[in-house]
């Protein structure tokens, strides 16, 4: 039988929140199966390419990345935030390895074609070279990847964080009963924004098509929902959407997501 | 009988330099030996530092540093110079991992003591994981370092470079024969800085000692001098300075050290 192997998303609002980050933290601590984190961080070079004089668009909450920009979000999340995140975990007794998709090759991107949109030096995920990563989880050492990717020709490129945690999801369910759970700051998807409180406990495709049709889910969700049930249907065991607290034994609020 | 690992230090004016940097990686894909780069990058961190309005301070070439300088040489050295570098040797079919000691616990270090100098955020390497290190090479995976070490208590700490190289020479010699390499953009310490051919081919302690009565070797040169003592006297088996042309077969002129 295999094992279960948790693929965590951290959303920004967590990993730039000392409050939150600690709470993620401790939460984490009370896993006990191997895990692999996936981390944002996009307002820290949004304030980073600032400071440094550049003027960073964005279109639709997608960051239009020139090689400038590329600059800065590879120094900010495979420098800054990932050495920081690994640095806690090696505090608390967590082996953890910090990697970007260029490292050992473990993703491969295209640069995304300039067609509708140019997004510039933007990648989608190609192949992710689980082997590798499987060899870590093995050696008992937690991978914490950033989302920049490479397309083997020299190439650095800006990825979605959330793609990169279901393809390293999917990539895994070779090996693993894998659960992907996306952690950000709220309970779960939520009918109403305003109250926390309101967690739509299960979606289904069903579901998922009339939360659209009524807008009960917003635009920023949909490509994350888009991620949630490609992972499903590419063999990944179990998709949730949750704050930190969904690693507690007890906690049954939170939002799952079924074929 | 133990096969040879070379551990190669690039200087940053290798690393900074795009002419330099794709001769040593022409140079580099001539070897036909596992190796390890360890690269600096203290040019691009003193402009990144300067672009974003801190104020770098050095003391005899080794940088004071804050907090803020902290931020600036992990996003620089780990994120930037770092994933670049192990893009492009991807681009070259060598697989190649960019790690900072804080990865899979590499390398934990000291902060070092705030007198006689308080260098801030510095730290002197305690202990070196080759074993971790050994499971890559045996993958025929490169590992790719840059000089980011940590305490073990959630502190990264910025560290010398050059020591950085000759600590993993060190531990590496269990498994390997290690040769260590300092690769700058001269041929080998020189008698006569101007002249580029002036190269001491052989320097032992003897001689050494009489290189620094009379002020031939200067003050930046003494730290990495005794690092390659240090590295000899600890089991690495070769220790040599030159510029990338020494990972040619004909190549003459640079300088060895010895016991």
């Amino acid at each position: 039988m295999k094992t279960t192997l948790k693929v965590i998303k951290i959303g920004g609002n967590i990993i730039e929140n000392e409050v939150l980050l600690q709470q993620f933290i401790d939460d984490i601590l009370t896993i006990n199966h191997p895990f692999i984190i996936v981390h944002g961080g996009g307002k820290t070079a949004t304030r980073i390419s600032k400071q440094l004089g550049n003027t960073p668009q964005m279109i639709e909450g997608r960051r239009i990345t020139s090689s400038q920009d590329l600059e800065v979000v590879t120094m900010v999340y495979a420098g800054l935030i990932n050495k920081k995140l690994v640095a806690l975990l090696q505090s608390k007794n967590i082996n953890a390895i910090g990697l970007s998709g260029v490292d050992a090759n473990v993703i491969l991107s295209n640069q995304r074609s300039s067609s509708p949109i140019d997004y510039g030096l933007v990648g989608d995920v190609k192949k992710v070279n689980s082997d590798f990563i499987y060899s870590l989880t093995q050696q008992k050492i937690c991978p914490v990847f950033c989302a920049i990717t490479h397309n083997g020709k020299g190439q650095l490129l800006n990825t979605n964080a959330d793609t990169v945690a279901s393809e390293i999801a999917i990539g895994m369910s070779s090996y693993y009963y894998t659960e992907l759970i996306y952690c950000f700051e709220k309970k779960g998807v939520l009918t109403n924004v305003e109250d926390e409180n309101s967690v739509i406990t299960l979606i289904n495709p069903t579901k998922y098509e009339s939360l659209k049709a009524n807008k009960t889910i917003h635009e920023g969700m949909l490509p994350k929902m888009e991620n949630c049930f490609n992972a499903l249907q590419k063999n990944v065991s179990k998709v949730i959407i949750g704050n930190t607290q969904v690693f507690k034994e007890n906690q049954e609020l939170f939002t799952t997501l079924t074929l």
